[in-house]
């Protein structure tokens, strides 16, 4: 069977590994450490940077495709490899769009997609700041400011706070803009309006070299400082002709930019019901976990079946509501150690599917997830209730219901 | 997180380690060759034998539990190591009736359980050749020899055919007697009545040191020439209190044994609604593969658990219907690669699960399955066509309902 290799050796290469074996693979993995979440379980493993072309050429030695868990190869790497003859998927060609916030929005501008109010902060820097400050002012300080590239999980996002009036926000902004990286004389960053919206939905695909496009349900994320906390698939009272609007815009633009592998098109839906789309990610994503227990094909397999141009799995849900809520590392070290915490949660709870990346726990980092495919008949509040009860208490060992194991149940 | 060590690389220890990841760990697997299925995709894979307890011993230094993929560590080996203070799980005094015919035979028909007509044929020989004949005639020849020890996917089951007559069938009876291998003067077979049925059964359930127990529904197991092929779960047809004394006689005896992991309870539906114990697996089996897309908990994760003591997950099925139809090794090679049948299944059936073990493929070898979870209102004959025809694809290249991939389409 082929072999295919991902560069970094992250949760979401781990569990891309996991789809692998059933698929009779083993998944190569180029990691910087024999202790990354993926080389620590996969039986091929290349020790390397991906920021080093020499590393890359190692992995993608005798692989039939090469993909990647997250955006951080350099373009000139990508298509160094392309130019001798390796699989580059998704190609450089669509993946630099993912790698850069800026030529994403502007090309999403061009093809006429609905994208919120921007401006590119690049270039002489006296004139950027003025740009800068007549945006602001032209938004009333609704603004966001991003770096155009590296970014994520909130990092490199910069909310500014207009509620203090005009020149505290107009003051906060260039402070942002002033303490900004300077790349060859020009700041890397833009500046967006920051949309009313009702919520945050995403548009999961994946699309194979064939031109072969499969969708899944619709979701709705709950964001928590600049992180995705939980998603709620399907995304509760959602217009279905708003739904097939945005699987249609997420399938349209992989085609268009011809995208190979998942891709997650994150969308605002407004106050009045229209969609905007937010970030572009072509690689599995948070806001797909919940396939792994809630979907006949997980977002995993997918991936693979994509970039080795195998035809797609279907994308149903195995229940009305499946809610994914993340385990992120807690400020404060919990008493009971991980395992400890997963005895107890899995006595409390049977039916949650837990998802643990091997990760050291630090404050608000991603160390796992956990499903809750809810049942017939129960309600969208319960499964998340419970999702988010679970994803709690592996984060922190509290319940957020006030349980306490060695006192009286309040299940009763 | 905790270490568990599988004695064992093959498929169950291959499945095992999908649902370790899961667990934040990686499953540490003794292997005869890094080829083997669960070495192949395993980055904590220790390589020696299971009848070496040196090799045994480095397996499970350092982990939390030690458990297997297979019958075949010697009981002297697993009580070594139990005296050294290895948590071997299965504890080896549960475990040798999984590895002994004749003892679990005899210790089921002392607990009062429903089993067939047996005798031992051990001992000396003239008077255990006498004994066949006699139990022969008093089941008018309708009966089954067995290896006490060893045998498995119809391997060390011969059946005697009493259609040609009495005589014929004594005659085939002593001669796989008479060939059989003998063992410090005895030979280590047994006979068994062969009953009539109407079909066979597997109640899976799993325990916990601890002695929490959790059955899976009972499903329905389709032999083909003594090889499990296909099962559907849960058993069609079956009459709850039928399926519930099954559970309980599974969950009962693991106690009454001190089981630890999974154990599948085979056993057969006589015409009259009567059921016999079969044979006994102390371990993941076959008729639990469905569980891997089937159920809340599949049966990997659910042995770790309970070989680590970790409370138990939920049982219940995801679907009105699952089947699983094991791909085989065909006797003549297909003309497409495995790949390109993947491609095929793939294209025809999206809603197809493929498990492929990274096994040669040989005549009759188990080298994957293909479960299909029923969609609401589809009917079990349906699910089971699907399942079926999709691994016969997968074995032999060839569909069951005559499509031709190169001409028309019989699906319309």
């Amino acid at each position: 069977m082929p072999t295919v290799a991902m560069i970094g050796g992250g949760q979401l290469a781990r569990m891309t590994h996991q789809s692998a074996i059933a698929l009779g693979q083993c998944l190569r993995v180029l990691a910087g450490s024999p202790d990354d979440p993926a080389a620590a379980v996969s039986a091929d493993v290349v020790l390397g940077s991906h920021d080093d072309l020499d590393d890359l050429l190692r992995a993608a030695e005798g692989a039939v495709a090469l993909t990647f868990d997250h955006e951080g190869v350099p373009l000139v790497h990508l298509r160094a490899l392309e130019e001798r003859g390796v699989a580059v998927r998704p190609p450089s060609a669509a993946l630099q769009y993912a790698q850069d916030k800026m030529l994403m929005r502007a090309r999403l501008a061009e093809l006429g997609l609905p994208v919120p109010d921007f401006a590119d902060l690049a270039g002489e820097r006296a004139a950027a700041r003025e740009a800068l400050i007549a945006f602001g002012e032209a938004h009333g300080w609704q603004i966001v400011l991003k770096a155009v590239r590296g970014g994520y999980d909130g990092r490199g996002v910069w909310l500014i706070d207009p509620s203090a009036g005009s020149e505290q926000a107009r003051d906060e902004a260039l402070a942002v803009f002033d303490a900004a990286d300077v790349v060859d004389g020009s700041t890397v960053l833009m500046v967006e309006q920051k949309v009313a919206m009702r919520r945050e939905l995403s548009a999961m695909i994946a699309r194979s070299p064939h031109g072969q496009g499969a969708a899944w349900p619709v979701v709705e994320t709950v964001q928590r400082n600049g992180q995705c906390a939980v998603v709620i698939a399907p995304a509760p009272d959602l217009d279905p002709e708003v739904a097939q609007r945005a699987q249609q815009m997420a399938l349209g633009l992989a085609d268009e930019l011809g995208v190979v592998g998942d891709m997650a098109m994150e969308l605002f839906e407004t106050d009045d019901g229209e969609l905007l789309v937010n970030e572009l990610a072509m690689r599995p994503h948070n806001s797909g976990h919940w396939t792994m227990d809630g979907a006949v094909t997980s977002q995993f397999e997918q991936h693979l079946r994509a970039v080795l141009d195998y035809p797609l799995g279907a994308t149903a849900p195995l229940a009305g509501v499946v809610v994914m809520a993340n385990v992120l590392g807690a400020g404060e070290a919990p008493a009971m150690s991980m395992d400890e915490r997963l005895h107890h949660l899995m006595a409390r709870m049977p039916e949650a599917k837990v998802h643990l990346y091997g990760k050291a726990e630090r404050p608000d980092r991603k160390v796992g997830h956990v499903n809750v495919v809810g049942r017939p008949g129960q309600s969208v509040d319960d499964v998340r209730e419970r999702a988010e009860r679970a994803a709690h208490w592996m984060s922190h060992g509290v319940w957020t219901d006030g349980w306490d194991p060695h006192g009286a149940s309040l299940d009763g």
